[in-house]
């Protein structure tokens, strides 16, 4: 590391640390202008100085100039400008910015990303890399935004024994359903405001699939259960097939939905990964996570139920995470924790990953019926069967004959039985199919007392 | 540092951190308890081994034996033991507390320390010493229990400047105000129980008059800011002489009321510093902190809005952090920090603390009033005087001649007129003093769009 971190005296100027800022989209723009803004407080803080020695872009014809930072399409120059120390990759996608951080890594300089996608795809062999050159990556900006979440993992809890980690950590999701919820809008209505304000992408599938947020689950619960996740590890259900009818009937229940990341320890050392759309009781402090903000709530053994809350995306954000892991990897302490922690995904064993149809979960189903006797009786004969309680039941009145909607939540029940069970209540001939199905999750409650 | 710090390689069997633990009581309980049932995990997780060397005690004979460690009250032996690499200060208060830790360092000897009142007192001299003598004190568990709120200030957050601080950091005084609130107690009701239950010691002054809150706040306000706070900065109201009826009242207003502490940039380079109790309003994500949790929302100039939230005390969730910080140090990351960065108050100077008279704020105020002709005009016109402009005022019908209360809200003013104008209301012939002034603090919204 001695390359890459400038010896810093407390009493003399510090040697600059060179970097090349590796896309300068939304990201990028924040970092540059951190670094540039902030220089002296970041000096006086750290005692560290940045010197930004290459933007590099995809097209310099559309670049306006930054403050005398030349600009260039040619990012194997300015990785291997010797320069340069850390190397900000801020691409996306998993083609080129792959390619630039094997490039950084193998000349054994850190990394620097925000890029889930990268991390969840090719994690292992790009943390094996970093190890085999001496160096390091650095990742506090690919979850949660601004939100120090994966520091909170790798330091700040790791006494503790992980269960649970709940999270709403897609902005663009969380967007949509605040308004769907608020304002009673449908989905392509929200979505497309969204669009319109620039909190979701022209093609918005990444993220309103829950793919994004897969993706950073399975970086978060790497470090939580000190395993190694893939993407595909990971049961995905989006909210772009969410209806306002259901969000509407879950408000009467006294519950939000939520796009929620969920990891749980479960027994026999497996672990339970999903991100759905998710009944949230209206007093979960997750249901108050608005807009494109985002929560990550973790339970260790120890500490109990900790949650940590911020914006989930953006320039600026996101620049500020980026910029804390430039200091950790500046000062050294980034590179020491990456050199002696086992909880990254080159030295964790694969997760041994709870098969879906053992998720455990309760239940909301609406079940549209045509009004005739005996319907009630063959559907809560069918949930019977499979063993799911129900915990309540409304249908509301209509006239003979009518399609009416028939609400159910259940207790804990089996996903394999729920959807053995969704099955047959859809074959029945006075029902009208697809019902919908959505989990109910509660969150262990406050003690109490106190 | 190479004495406190074994070479670790992945390899190899660590060698074991010597440990002394000075205090025994609640959360030595539980570091012990970490330490011993957790050590595979933290070994796996951390490559590292943790060895119990002493625990100190005030009275060997009342000591349950823990696990074959030595017991014993000689602080002095323990801490000197050469096989002592870092020593674990749990005593509390600043007399023997201080001697364990100015020992420890002069010996070279990292200090980890849950000790608020310690570092707000003796700050800058014990950081000072840690340095002389090329060691560290690390401090996470010193504020807001298991919540890794140090490591945020200091690490996550770092790229920031930090414009505001707004905490509850007193678990104590939370959990007295949610039982006020949501049971209608009394203050003396709300404390029985809470020592009852222990949330509150027997002598529960250190926690109600709002000064473990100070404290905590001098030692976070100092790594927001970079800037050496004294408890003595502080405004300091406590929550002992809040009444159940102004509880009543502010709901009834939209507010729920906490002790909150409170940093904020002021002009000028100043920070404004205090704690008091606080209206927040019902939707504020601070008002659904219940019982002993804490919370702390921190804003930073690039990252905006941020929460961190947990439990600010107890046994499991205060080792938590105790833990964390032994393997930051054993680790080297800590030591690295604290020899690198600038923001601790032996290397910052003194806070430009703006004064009392200068702090603006919204106020809640109820006046007791004989139901007399003119009594509102005079209280508005003082009011009016000071160029204090009210936002509400309400008073009930009651029969001519019988005390009502009349509360009033007011939009932002500064805290010496209010004092002026409080003198002069109180001076009224039909007014009973004295009259009850509290502050109302709007956090900035979230951002409407999103």
């Amino acid at each position: 590391m001695s390359e890459t971190q400038p010896q810093l005296d407390r009493q003399q100027q510090p040697e600059p640390v060179g970097l090349a800022l590796v896309g300068h989209g939304v990201v990028g723009g924040g970092v540059a202008k951190i670094l540039t803004e902030q220089a002296d407080l970041l000096r006086a803080r750290t005692g560290l100085a940045f010197d930004l020695r290459h933007i590099v872009v995809r097209d310099v014809s559309k670049q306006r100039p930054f403050a005398g930072v030349p600009v260039t399409t040619n990012w194997r120059m300015a990785v291997e400008d010797p320069r340069v120390h850390v190397v900000i990759e801020l691409v996306g996608g998993t083609t080129v910015a792959r390619q630039v951080v094997e490039h950084a890594l193998s000349l054994g300089k850190p990394v620097v990303t925000a890029n889930k996608s990268l991390l969840a795809a090719h994690g292992p062999e790009l943390f094996a890399l970093a190890r085999k050159h001496d160096t390091c990556i650095a990742f506090e900006a690919s979850c949660g935004g601004g939100i120090p979440i994966i520091d909170a993992l790798s330091r700040g809890l790791v006494a503790n024994r992980i269960d649970a980690l709940v999270g709403i950590v897609n902005g663009t999701c969380n967007v949509i359903l605040t308004r769907m919820t608020k304002n009673g809008w449908s989905y392509a209505d929200a979505l497309k405001e969204a669009q319109k304000l620039g909190f979701a992408e022209a093609d918005p599938t990444l993220d309103v699939s829950g793919r994004d947020a897969a993706q950073k689950l399975a970086v978060l619960a790497g470090l939580a259960f000190n395993v190694c996740v893939r993407e595909a590890d990971i049961h995905v259900e989006g909210i772009d097939t969410l209806q306002k009818t259901d969000i509407a009937l879950a408000g009467e229940l006294g519950y939000v939905i939520k796009l929620l990341a969920i990891a749980e320890r479960a027994a026999g050392d497996k672990v339970a990964l999903r991100v759905h759309p998710t009944l949230v009781h209206q007093d979960d402090v997750l249901a108050e996570v608005s807009g494109s903000f985002n929560a990550i709530s973790v339970y260790g053994n120890a500490v109990g139920h900790t949650l940590f809350y911020g914006r989930g995306a953006g320039s600026m954000p996101t620049a500020s995470a980026v910029v804390a892991d430039l200091i950790g990897v500046a000062l050294g302490t980034t590179p020491l924790q990456f050199k002696q922690l086992r909880v990254y995904p080159d030295s964790t064993q694969p997760a041994n990953v709870l098969p879906v149809d053992d998720l455990q979960s309760r239940y909301y189903l609406r079940v549209t019926a045509k009004d005739a006797p005996g319907v009630m009786a063959q559907v809560t004969r069918i949930l019977g069967d499979k063993s799911i309680s129900l915990a309540a039941i409304n249908q509301r009145e209509a006239n003979e004959g009518e399609m009416v909607p028939i609400v159910i939540t259940t207790h804990l029940a089996k996903e394999g039985a729920m959807r053995q069970a969704l099955k047959e209540i859809d074959a029945l001939p006075n029902i009208q199919p697809a019902t919908v199905c959505l989990r109910i999750v509660d969150q262990p409650k406050e003690f109490a007392g106190g």
